[in-house]
């Protein structure tokens, strides 16, 4: 199938490939002229501007997005709106917050144009290799694309979850359950870590993905990365986070659900990125104020 | 080998068939009269009593116990002291508090005896199709029942991670990293049962577990159970746990290790024992005493 991919950084360059690699004929565009011409060489076809690729797409057009959530998308959406007519379909293949999926398909719609909203997994290896896809919106313009998405995913990889947004919100909670993981683990280790016996993290790691309960792909990880360093001494713990763990809590919020792990794996994060706090400043002042207790001078 | 096996529940049993399917030569024995006669049905032999069991080993005995942590490996132990002689093994597989296997190692060093203490994961299905063992105490003595460890375990799925009680620790901190990622997985789940969306739970856990990032044994687990009965109708949300958690989180608190995960994991469970809250009353009371805020009265 020809399809237009719009967005060729880590993910939607493997994508790219991905899709020659299983036949279909892909035309790729990005803001970043340099990310053009670099996929050329690997034998991507690429187009000039918007409109050059949608020109180029004939009939019946699929455009992937593969582009960062937020005004990203919004702006690509909004330069797209003169370009595309009834029977075209988007897939928006981003981590956007579900409830933009379920407004912008409301948008789309009426016009004729199938809007997908596709929550992506597997990381750039899973871009490349194959991906987990979960996808929200028309059943219609599912099955439409259906053959491709099965070619770009792992076996079995591919679900058509529900109606619009539903992709984004499944894609949400995957990577809220990853935040929670992610934590879990990260505490076990540092426990291991500051055990008094010397203990050796990367052969743990390795040992717990070789038939225990805890293994799993993030423990793959976990060994990969303490194999490389056992120390992790060059890095710093910051933990940065691209919005989905929030957009989880906030569901969980509105919903009134009890989701203390995956906050507390959210919360951590946000501590992580200051040295020191003024919540700590607070608490040793009123200690002193009321205890007499010691402070820590800067 | 030749092997004495003291505990034929759940675990050993199938510990016993992995045992002798691996050609080694297991003389099980159990409180339990009617495990040992069904056991015997399955071609292990047994003993009458644990100096019977002794008697049958010869010289340098290897005594493997698979019995519930706590006082029942204490009695255990402490009937096995005056039949054991230098030279023999004995390896203490349970869950057992690594400060208890330490202390255990102690008293049965100075005797000659190797006390080894194996973490033992994988369920029962890991326990009859192969472990993933934990071991700690003497590397001599583990040295000696290497082969026979490698034979009953997943390929490459053992480790002497180090002195007396490193196995016990190194399974402690296993479980705190499951419980939280147990925790993680059904908050997630939750989220997604209390979508608006109609989604079909098995079918997204059986999706994420190829080539997701949360691609795991539990996720596994999650699948298979919601394919059995998609609402969980028939269960109770009520969480039992077994003392590792608890453990994990006493450990974290002594050396003072931020373990928020974890730790709310553990109290997820408590919370979930009880139907009602004398906190929850103490709360309602207050908001009512401050602000008038209605009662729900029982």
């Amino acid at each position: 199938m020809k399809i237009g991919l719009i967005g060729l950084g880590k993910m939607g360059y493997n994508l790219a490939l991905n899709l020659k690699r299983n036949g279909h004929d892909v035309i790729g565009y990005d803001v970043n002229q340099a990310i053009m011409e670099s996929i050329n060489t690997d034998g991507v076809e690429t187009a000039s501007s918007l409109s050059d690729l949608v020109g180029k797409l004939g009939a019946n057009r699929v455009i992937w997005m593969m582009i960062p959530s937020g005004e990203f998308v919004e702006s690509a959406l909004s330069d797209l709106k003169p370009l595309l007519i009834k029977g075209d379909i988007i897939v928006e293949g981003g981590n956007s917050n579900y409830k933009d999926s379920i407004r912008r398909s409301g948008e789309w719609e009426p016009l004729g144009v199938h809007y997908l909203d596709c929550g992506t997994s597997g990381g750039t290896e899973g871009a490349l290799n194959g991906i987990c896809a979960m996808i929200g919106g028309s059943k219609e313009g599912f099955e439409r694309i259906e053959s491709v998405i099965k070619d770009i995913s792992q076996p079995g990889a591919y679900l058509h979850c529900g109606p619009a947004g539903s992709g984004h919100y499944v894609k949400m909670i995957h990577n809220g359950i990853e935040y929670g993981m992610m934590q879990a683990i990260a505490e076990g280790f540092e426990m291991l870590q500051k055990s008094d016996m010397d203990l050796d993290l990367a052969k743990i790691a390795g040992l717990w993905n070789q038939g225990s309960v805890v293994r799993s792909w993030l423990m793959e990880l976990t060994e990969r990365a303490l194999t490389k360093e056992p120390d992790l001494a060059s890095i710093k713990g910051i933990m940065n986070s691209s919005g989905e763990g929030k957009w989880t809590l906030e569901t969980a919020l509105e919903k009134q659900i009890a989701t203390p792990v995956i906050a507390l794996s959210l919360i951590m994060r946000y501590r992580s990125l200051e040295d020191d706090s003024f919540a700590g400043k607070i608490v040793a002042a009123l200690r002193n104020e009321f205890g007499g207790h010691a402070l820590v001078k800067k």
